[in-house]
């Protein structure tokens, strides 16, 4: 610990902002992997001035810096590596302002994105991006990882509803990036840069986001289907007939299985695949899209089709699929997801041979999702777990990686690297993208002291 | 004329591609503004390779290279300030592939714009971004300025639907950016820098679009407004009634004036504003859209709505609509326009306040353009053209800037900054912001030889 530091600091900010006891850091040192982490103090300011003054400060002792909200995070990115403190925004939780007629909303980044989402739905306004966590996870986080959900097939991920942000740098200085309007297309786009940088290249302290009416109708089709290809078939079929859907999420077989007296209604024989259809739009279009998605979809094979119309149907439809992450970890003792992307007419192939890979390395693999964005949680798991399963675990998912990037994908849709994925990433990026990018992270963070020894090694 | 280069260029890349002639570099040599540009060569390539091989000359002579398409920019982006070669990508303009099953479309940069349209339309395929240029403008040309457009109002700018590019950075190395599928988030975002660069980073080769389906139908309504006020009252009352058009155009009270003999209906008393209002989608959720709009357009004081509900009736209205520019032309001696953007709810005193600067500096003053996004035209014209004309229209846009930064706004929508708005980048962005810019510009272009002296002074 830096002693200088933290006086320095306490004097500057405040103590009360500064935690040092370790049951007051134990609070703040966890994320959604089992990674270890070991800060040695954690400090919650209220203000973007105070964020300024940690980093000046910061800057001055060489401290490393790791800002974090929940800590829902998948790979070990809100994770202290190498000692210093960890950043909690989660005081920096109020909604500054809704504003219906320009269509935008300014909020601060500790704010929870299922509270954002009902206050807004109060007044007829919707803001999409929806990551599984949503009900835990925090605005601030959501823009770290460019973080998706079920919603981004129709509407686009995090970073498309992210008009303008107030940023401080890592030495401190205060920046805003991009526009309160639509459009603006003045100098280079260091805001998307910012956006999913994963806390590294700058902490975001204030946001202005985009909003679009909330729908006035919304409902849920349940269809299964006897395999997966049936399912890519019946997505080419709703773009013929020029249908786009809200969702269109999936769960495998394996997944069928584990669903059996978690929902209310029954499997039908032969079925390998369950799909979620969203539609959301005015009354009159989402009535009359239904027959027609009907048909596309018995056409492909598919039975059994469930509409759920009321917000209590829906809910539980969603409630499942929600928690399907902790539903398989209930079931297992080991278990490792990872959320590759692959282009739709290669899904079936990448579940086919997923499917392969776990048999090699002896797991039981669920794989379940975004099937319309081919974004796929493939999930590895174990009655059993030792440091032999993690191992075999690594060797099953550097398999994984391999066939992901072979069909065309990519090795993260939406949890981004942070620790856990940084490993693979030089398989997908070429030696000269990753000196760019890090010659990128040299201009905003020169003495590497803001999240370091995440995304690249 | 750096003899060398242009030996050693016709030897690796053959002379059939190099433009050395006067005749051949002023086909080249324009854009839609009407500064001077004095390139010594054209070069023209037909493959990456090639462009990769330019680059790798022009870094071992530090020779400028100034990338462009067919020249519709308006703000300078593809002018040789000094000397330096073109480089033409009219060549790199095949259409390479169209899948509809990934509802993506690979293409060179040299296609243009309107052509990728009619295909893709065909086939029941939709890239929806429509720069008034569109005609004559490509792609790649589209991507350097994050061109916008009409539709860009219920779909989002060139930028939302670019997923992947293939770049040749400034010292001949060729990278990727982007990924095929929907969602991506592998490393920093640098694929959305090169986007709206104005080719000051790194050039364009290739482009994997994102498509979605066609709409079933398209119907456009006319109506007439009093006042700027009552427009986005109007505005504010589809958010409510959670409508969403495609487009939101607007023309001023002097726009109506010029507009008089060239449309076929008549225009109203006491109205000073025309909006174009276009729906999209499915056939039953257009007709079903048509009464609650009129609804809140006669409840806002508009007046005689106006539906174009046949391709020719609709044509003939964005035939006037994109040709505006030219039509002001058409009847003054001096025009210069800028395309700022405003906060919704600040576009009445935007037109207002613009009106008065108008009239203390002597011009007449059209507003039009995309009023969903608060992207305003704002036309200075006057009956003569003097020096001292080009020097009151500096000092009159200079208002116009500042005006348009006080109310919340941007100095560039969807031109870019070029050397026409550089001057004035410096009241927008902070200097931090503009440092950090400048640094990541050496980082893609150490020698600065890739369109030198745009964007940034």
């Amino acid at each position: 610990m830096n002693v200088d530091f933290i006086a320095e600091l306490q004097q500057q900010i405040g103590e009360k902002f500064v935690y040092l006891t370790p049951e007051k850091i134990d609070q703040y040192n966890f994320d959604g992997t089992d990674r270890p982490s070991n800060p040695y103090a954690i400090v919650e300011p209220e203000t973007t001035a105070q964020v300024s003054t940690l980093m000046k400060l910061a800057s001055k002792y060489k401290v490393p810096v790791i800002p974090r909200g929940t800590g829902t995070g998948l790979t070990g990115g809100a994770l202290a590596l190498n000692g210093g403190v960890v950043l909690s925004l989660l005081k920096l939780n109020k909604i500054l302002s809704i504003d219906p007629v320009n269509m935008i909303a300014t909020v601060q980044p500790g704010v929870i994105t299922q509270e954002l989402h009902k206050i807004l739905e109060e007044k007829g306004l919707y803001y999409p991006p929806d990551p599984s966590s949503y009900d835990a996870s925090c605005i601030g986080g959501n823009i770290a990882e460019d973080a998706g959900g079920p919603h981004c097939y129709k509407y686009g991920t995090t970073r498309d509803y992210i008009l303008e942000m107030e940023v401080v740098l890592a030495s401190g200085e205060i920046i805003r990036t991009g526009v309160k309007t639509r459009k603006g297309v003045v100098g280079y786009d260091i805001h998307d840069l910012i956006i999913g940088c994963e806390g590294t290249l700058g902490i975001v302290t204030e946001i202005t986001i985009r909003l679009i009416p909330y729908p006035q109708k919304i409902t849920t089709l349940l269809a299964f289907f006897p395999g997966i290809e049936d399912v890519v078939n019946m997505m080419a079929g709703l773009s013929k007939i020029r249908v786009v859907p809200a969702t269109m999420e999936f769960l495998d077989a394996e997944c069928l299985k584990l669903l059996k007296g978690r929902i209310q209604f029954t499997i039908p024989q032969d079925t390998n695949v369950l799909t979620i259809i969203e539609l959301e739009g005015d009354n009159e279009h989402v009535d009359a899209q239904i027959e027609p998605i009907g048909e596309v979809c018995f056409e492909n094979n598919g039975v059994d089709l469930f509409i759920a119309d009321t917000s209590q149907k829906r809910n539980s439809i969603w409630t499942v699929r929600r928690q399907f992450r902790e539903i398989i970890k209930e079931t297992v003792k080991y278990k490792r997801a990872e959320d590759i992307v692959v282009p739709i007419s290669r899904i079936p192939e990448f579940i086919q041979k997923s499917n392969a890979i776990a048999e090699k390395y002896n797991f039981v693999n669920y794989n379940y999702g975004h099937l319309g964005d081919g974004n796929i949680h493939c999930n590895m798991t174990s009655l059993e777990k030792t440091a032999e399963t993690l191992e075999r675990g690594t060797r099953a998912f550097t398999e994984i990686f391999h066939l992901t990037l072979a069909l065309g994908g990519t090795i993260s849709g939406e949890h981004g690297i942070g620790i856990t994925k940084l490993p693979f990433v030089s398989l997908e990026l070429s030696s000269e993208s990753t000196r760019l990018q890090k010659e990128i992270k040299k201009i905003f963070d020169p003495l590497n002291i803001l999240n370091p020894g995440k995304i690249f090694e």
